[in-house]
């Protein structure tokens, strides 16, 4: 039996965390009480995801109000420190929409905001169970009968969401079925997700994985070791261009050069249906030294400067299939499997 | 004035080779003496890059010699240790052609073999320098007038070669002109050849240099931000497809997409005609420790496996031009700067 895997959790001392910056050297957890601290662990990815930051920032607005009634802050003081929540990082859409959701419910008290955040947890597992059903049910329509190796990019699975998972949700799912020969998770850089998280995180459910350097993955696919890519997102625009970890582009470009579908599996809440494509996603540049070390190692020369967005913007015509709760968008219809020429 | 990088010199006592396993953090030497030391070097990486590589070889046959005589091998346990330096990686096919150079001399003894590694030593480096000039040639009469940005991967330098280097010759060359604006190298995992190396050596010669992770390549390069992409090689078959370090193939997709010409620059003993296309090349598959681990430090669980090729191959029709000491190939005619749509 798998164990199952909790990001985040409410509980009456504050939010519970699975500390993700120390997986999975170490099972740790924090529990916040107060929005520095949110802030804080929302900024060191100690909780990261999309779907995950949703919620975060949901019971972060019950965290507010109970430390405005601890500490005494008048209304303004408050609503700056919601502000601050929703601002904690830039790109993903759900942690703006998280903490929008439970703001009509302010006036009615922490425990209210709290029982509406839960609310949005149960609805994201709800989701993401729909998400994997759906995203196997199309993959496997389209695909030999036999186990599939499926290759993913950083984290999108239980650890980024309430629980279950988008991609990997679609991957436990597909492993249910008996239908998993192999997963190939990029090691994601610089901050390891992939090798860190999602190695761990299919480990505890007995699914088979393969580690791989970022810059192997775009080979990897064309040499056919790979049927089908499925990876999260961290805001899709409404023609279909979505942002997802730094390094998803690669693995777009090489599934369109090698014929197999790129799935991008992510709940409806990830659409910003107000930006027309993707040019207008806030892309989040995260600090240099993210990039100059290694496993905590200083690796670069001192002085050298570094570049390190988090995301990347894969253009509409790249995504075969937008996988959602409500159902499978089919944005580009030409790249199902083996219908490109190598 | 900058530095003079030498990644080995042969000297009365052994080949002296800069330690490339612990820059930036130290600059060491080793002084290899006998057949076990030298596989060894090669197969750490202490003295990587084909290039270098191909004249490794070429001194390595006279270290065979000199430890023949020493210990009275017969011709049978020479031949053997000779076979030894020849097959120690087999991905470039420098290695070997630079051991069969100097196989002619082995009659004559250990000091002529060594005073042909100095000529292969000396026309690698004259190469470079013609390599550097006819590249930023083919460069500057197609850009724009003004400094550029320059993307790269891996280490395609003086560190990977006998001095000056292939991809970084034509930067050099390029900065010597005054138009380099920045180049931004791709850290290159698993073993950081790009933070540790490149940006070392250019950091040398007074050449600013922004490091990315490899997963942001495509993305910077889809975003407009770099002019040209050049890489150096490790086996060309030939049809043009090239094998050069794991990650190529992904920036290779981003240059089409985006339109900016992808120039592999190597000497023309890269080349290997024997080779119709690239499914011929053998590809080194690398401990899987390399990727499991970063800066030394363990960062996947354990009993997660590992894939890990150190190279792969583009495919000719992604390579624009092919940059040699004779001429520059212009394999792939349609994509030349901004001739293809974004």
């Amino acid at each position: 039996m798998s164990m199952d895997v909790r990001a985040l959790e409410w509980t009456d001392g504050g939010l519970r965390l699975l500390d993700q910056t120390v997986l999975p050297a170490r099972v740790e957890h924090l529990v916040v009480r107060d929005v520095d601290a949110l802030v804080d662990a929302i900024r060191r990815l100690v909780v990261r995801g999309a779907p995950a930051l949703g919620v975060a920032g949901a019971f972060g607005v019950a965290i507010v109000l109970r430390q405005a009634d601890r500490e005494g802050w008048d209304d303004a003081a408050r609503d700056a420190a919601i502000a601050r929540v929703r601002e904690a990082r830039p790109t993903a859409v759900n942690l703006a929409a998280g903490v929008d959701r439970v703001v009509p419910f302010v006036a009615k008290g922490a425990e209210a905001v709290a029982a509406e955040a839960q609310a949005l947890l149960d609805e994201d597992v709800r989701g993401n169970r729909a998400i994997g059903r759906l995203g196997a049910d199309w993959i496997l329509a389209r695909s030999a009968d036999r186990p599939l190796r499926v290759l993913t990019h950083c984290n999108a699975g239980a650890l980024a969401t309430a629980g279950w998972g988008t991609a990997l949700g679609v991957v436990r799912e597909l492993h249910g079925r008996g239908r998993v020969e192999m997963v190939y998770a990029d090691e994601t850089r610089p901050l390891l997700q992939g090798s860190r998280l999602t190695a761990w995180e299919l480990a505890q459910a007995g699914i088979p994985c393969t580690v791989q350097a970022d810059g192997a993955a775009p080979s990897t696919i064309l040499r056919g070791l790979a049927d089908v890519a499925v990876i999260g997102a961290d805001r899709i625009a409404a023609n279909g261009d979505t942002a997802n970890k730094i390094g998803s582009v690669g693995v777009a470009l090489a599934c369109a050069a090698a014929g197999i579908p790129l799935v991008v599996a992510a709940p409806w809440s990830t659409v910003d249906l107000s930006l027309p494509d993707g040019d207008g996603i806030p892309i989040e540049e995260r600090p240099a030294a993210e990039v100059l070390t290694a496993g905590r190692v200083r690796t670069a020369p001192d002085g050298v400067a570094a570049f390190n967005p988090a995301f990347d913007v894969t253009p509409a015509r790249l995504v075969t299939a937008l996988v959602t709760e409500t159902g499978v968008l089919e944005i580009s219809a030409g790249t199902t499997p083996g219908s490109a020429a190598p």
